[in-house]
């Protein structure tokens, strides 16, 4: 007998969901207007710990949880595509990626494929200097319209309370 | 008396989180060893939907749940630092990127803004096309050591129900 993947078995707990599917009719932009920005750390559920029903908010995650050209991409649409004018920023303790470096990171790899990624890794090595970075990466692209409603906070994976960065 | 912004809500229902928060021990690495790339959609709600708890799986998020540099730059860290080897997309109907096409909305930001971006806007106009293009892109990347567990759905917001694209 072969084990269930975890895609086997999303597969599976998906059918209970749709059982009790009553959000045929939600609409396509967020209902609260707003866009969450997190990190892609599994012991994130961003509607649990905000309490988001589905349709309240874009969420968009990424490793970090930083504002990267994609974030922006994503936040570019999210505004003029589909009406959100509030963002907020997820970053947490115990984070993967204040345990590396990207030269060392890199390293690796060219040491294991012979190529070295173009791209940065965007580790960091302090998380309210990282919140307050990316708040200033939302405030300086040109591209975003409304910039008066973004909060930053850092999640505490061993209490799940959120921190304010101010 | 001033309404509550949608940031000052999540303040609020985080707390009552907080108030029964027994996912202290939860480790950094994913249990299940997998990560979700997924569409930013409000109504897509990751941990509901698939049935996650808190620990289970990176979750990585964008416009459109397509696999852009960005994507690949999280799925590196993902499998690389934090040991997850399988993967699957969840794009889904009545996604906002089928409406537009990226000139469109560039001419539109352009005439807005003085300013043309640089980047795609990663509009498509098929959806289960647009699901294998993304497969492609994370197959073609050199920095992603695990790619024989990789599968690609289709979420039906009408539904609730995943259908996998084959």
């Amino acid at each position: 007998m072969t084990a269930n993947t975890f895609a086997d078995d999303c597969v599976e707990n998906n059918k209970h969901y749709a059982d009790s599917f009553d959000k045929a009719d939600v609409p396509l932009p967020p209902g609260r207007k707003a866009a969450v920005v997190a990190c892609m750390d599994a012991r994130i559920e961003t509607g649990r710990l905000l309490g988001l029903s589905e349709g309240d908010a874009h969420v968009i995650r990424n490793a970090g949880g930083v504002v990267t050209d994609d974030v922006l991409r994503s936040l570019v649409i999210s505004q003029r595509l589909l009406g959100t004018e509030e963002i907020i920023l997820v970053q947490h303790t115990d984070c993967g990626m204040l345990t590396f470096r990207d030269d060392d990171v890199k390293d690796s790899i060219e040491a294991d494929t012979g190529l070295r990624p173009s791209f940065a890794l965007e580790a960091f090595p302090h998380l309210e200097e990282n919140v307050r970075q990316s708040i200033r990466r939302i405030e300086a692209c040109p591209f975003i319209p409304v910039k008066d409603k973004i909060r930053g906070f850092v999640y505490n994976v061993s209490s799940g309370l959120l921190d304010e960065v101010l």
